[in-house]
């Protein structure tokens, strides 16, 4: 059985990304958060459900995560924005060694539609199996990309995104909404026993977010996987608590 | 020995193929069949040979899939539909997993004529080893694609896919039927002893698609893998049954 | 030692292939002989050295080939001839899978001159290794394709695949005659304590054949590995014990 | 916890890099600066704390470096000038074998924004996790390269390589400065717990030199990596003095 | 410590190189020099100091090689000259097989500035390790080759390509001479404590090929590997017991 309850409670979740750092470099970061340890100090006080870090940071910094106490999640893979092309993103951390930094679910991306999908399918598949072995959750990040994909419809490639996800075995889905409640709604039947959290993206207005927070919410969805929105926020514990709100009907 | 008689009864079998999710997405789906525990009961009330998952929904269904008692196929590889030019699927589930999930049948799909096909006979040449040597029974999923086959004689590349089955040691071999029996009953021939059965492809009509039943188990073939056809039907188990009746001529 | 004598009587020997059903299709086949029970009877009673399956039918027909005390050659790879572009035949079976089967010798191809062609000569390097380790006789079929063999004269290239053999290690090379005896007994040198025997290739009239047979004796080789010029034949026992008759010099 | 103290003193380094044989060849180098005892009575004299050799040269000179007593960095990658495109530099030696060697760290270059970037991520993965396992430092060479990266602000890119240093698990980011103070302490703040150095480069004026050795330590570097610009000075130990002076401030 | 003893005798050394089969095929062979045997002969009575074969030589003829007690050589790795391009050449034979058939050291070949170099060079870095591991010498082709180094300078290529041998861990490199002393020197110093021998190449006047053995020891080489120039000559002991003279300066 999939232990949702080290990442949900009551069913729902909220996660903070931070694995931008890799995926798009320190352009996204200011002065304070280009820290991780200012990271980990949101996550804590925040009572995020889980903080998503890449191998080297959940290596360096682990003893300050440890004292948060907020549930490791360790990205597997990942890949800088340089290079041009149909994505691929390749295992740059062992499920084992994400246990041995503590970590209760490891995440890994697939960008479905990329000419290097069947890559990532089959690397994911060795991650899957060992981490279910060792009682770990498996956050897949599934994201329509490359040229094969452009112009197709958002709203197929969501519930398209959702199914594999299902399919391949993953428990937590991790998909970007494109905007329609209906689709959204869709996406998370399709994805069976399997849960869906959103992709928080580029930072919005705090009203707009908070209205796709609910309509998240409200479509069937576990949660979110935030990162952005929150971090880059002025003050990310006053946003936090507002979708905590949103999330746990509070 | 091969164990046919694992999804064989009197040599005959009609399995339930559920990999749709996968390959086409949920587009195929409605608010019904997206749900692999609908699909569960049609194979369970419809007295299905065997059902066909993939790992994901295999793992997270086991329970039901278990209650239901209705043998279980575990699709080793897999890969959507979004990727343009010659075809690959690679490995997404290992013979050891499928044995843990309860399988007694491993599938594979091998894209003869793509240029991809030498990684696909090479894969799946493990698979049928292990699965062997652990007693079960090995479904080869063999269609043409690619540039190299457009425009070649689909009767002879229908044989052909028959007989590398048989060459590469696949127990059972699914095909796609061109609609000649003369032609399917000399890809049988060709089989050896290696047993074909049809893939059931798009919704048809249901008399049109009775007609073949009948034209498959004449041609020699122990059967049908059929999916959409049954639960895209209005009323899966009547044409279930109806089929039954064809193929066991009862 | 190589242990020759598995496969040859008196430095000889008349090998029957069949394995044409994955490299060509079963379009060399008709009602007979796409049985591969007819082949091992014409293989029992035409007293041949050897017999050349791929692993699938050594597998399924692994009980009629025992019976008839006809030694076993298991062939190793393989590949359709639907893709098009410089040939690549992966090994579809392994060594150990080959003893298992019962098989005294195991049969390779290298296509030299392809593109592909350090894939498979290091892909023979392990089967080599391996077979000699268990006693087992290496058989390697050495044929020129691709873009950069074009033109080339055949006479230099028959010889060349004969001392690649030599030098890769294989114990029996199977070579294409180009027709020139004077050719052949130089590839025949070129291959050194290795033997070479050639491949039947398509069926000709009796009488060149045997005119052809008697050349390759004489050339030096030990023999032929032969198939559709015997299983298409109308009588293959007779044409069988004439080649036999001018192999031994009876 | 990372031991900096093996390579770092009072947190501060200078490292003496010798691995420009196999990457520029002896172009680099005259009659004196050409053998590898030269270089390694330079880093004694000059009292670096540590020296990077290709293992080739780590074998051959062992009980000269031994004897010298200074750290041995062994650099587990490399790749000739030659070959045109974006480049990839695999794996030429194994952590194990650098611990044969004595080494007390192990080096490593990914060329980010090359289309072979994922390969070099990935094969750091490993050495980076064998090396930890063993208590090795792990310096990571990270260089923009290729036709992604042509014409991108230079800072960015920098900034970009020091986090993904800290994100991918190194311990010492060796970074190329781009002339900006204020950029680098950027890239140096990117780093985190991950520790900065900066490549010497091409032999350039003393004094422009000097200049920027301070300017590296007052942005928060650990120090240099350094060689032509010592090993080609003609007093290399006055150079190396000097340097010291300005990093340790005394 | 490298134990040049197994090969060298006072320093110097005269190997005899017979790896043309499967490089150029039998086109460089006649009726006498075809013949392994004949091979064998020369270099037990010429005194060689070193045989080199491909596997299947050395295995099928072991006990005539182990009879001459001349030092065995094994190639590791070979392509044939057909396939166009930039070559590679891939391992044909393990460190573990060579020991087993006597082999006192292994050859590896690298084309340097071919674009497939860091496969090879990767290749050699486990074989490199295994044969040190076990006592045996190493001894690295190093040839220039491919798109990337046409209109390069000779001069500059070979001390490359003997520096290159130095940095990944070669005993002794084999280098092709551009025929200047002066380049040869600055390659041997290059080389550092690796020794360098030169290729013999096509066949040449024997008073040239005198004048460049000279030339060749002069500048400091250890000596020759050299077949063409020996087993194609009228009277392979006369040329070879000159080459002695001038090596050893009897």
């Amino acid at each position: 059985m999939v232990k949702f309850n080290k990442l949900l409670k009551k069913g729902k979740t909220l996660l903070l990304a931070y694995d931008q750092g890799l995926e798009h470099g320190p352009i996204d970061f200011n002065d304070l958060n280009v820290d991780p340890i200012y990271i980990i100090e949101i996550a804590k006080k925040g009572k995020y459900n889980g903080i998503v870090f890449q191998k080297g940071i959940a290596e360096k910094y682990n003893s300050e995560i440890k004292k948060s106490k907020v549930p490791l999640i360790v990205k597997l893979n990942g890949k800088t924005s340089l290079v041009k092309g149909d994505p691929v993103s390749r295992q740059l951390c062992t499920v084992k060694e994400a246990i041995k930094l503590g970590a209760v679910a490891v995440g890994y991306t697939i960008y479905i539609g990329s000419c290097h999908e069947s890559i990532m399918m089959q690397e994911f598949e060795q991650i899957q199996r060992e981490a279910h072995k060792n009682g770990l959750l498996v956050i897949t990040w599934i994201y329509p990309k490359g040229k094969s994909v452009r112009g197709k419809s958002k709203a197929k490639l969501m519930a398209y995104a959702a199914r594999i996800g299902l399919e391949i075995g993953a428990d937590i889905i991790k998909l970007q909404y494109n905007g329609n409640p209906k689709d959204l709604k869709w996406a998370v039947e399709s994805a069976g026993k399997a849960k869906v959290v959103v992709a928080g993206g580029v930072k919005r207005d705090e009203k707009k977010l908070l209205v796709q927070v609910k309509e998240i919410v409200n479509a069937g969805c576990a949660g979110l996987a935030i990162g952005r929105n929150v971090w880059q926020s002025k003050d990310p514990l006053a946003i936090t608590n507002k979708m905590r709100k949103v999330i746990w009907k509070k």
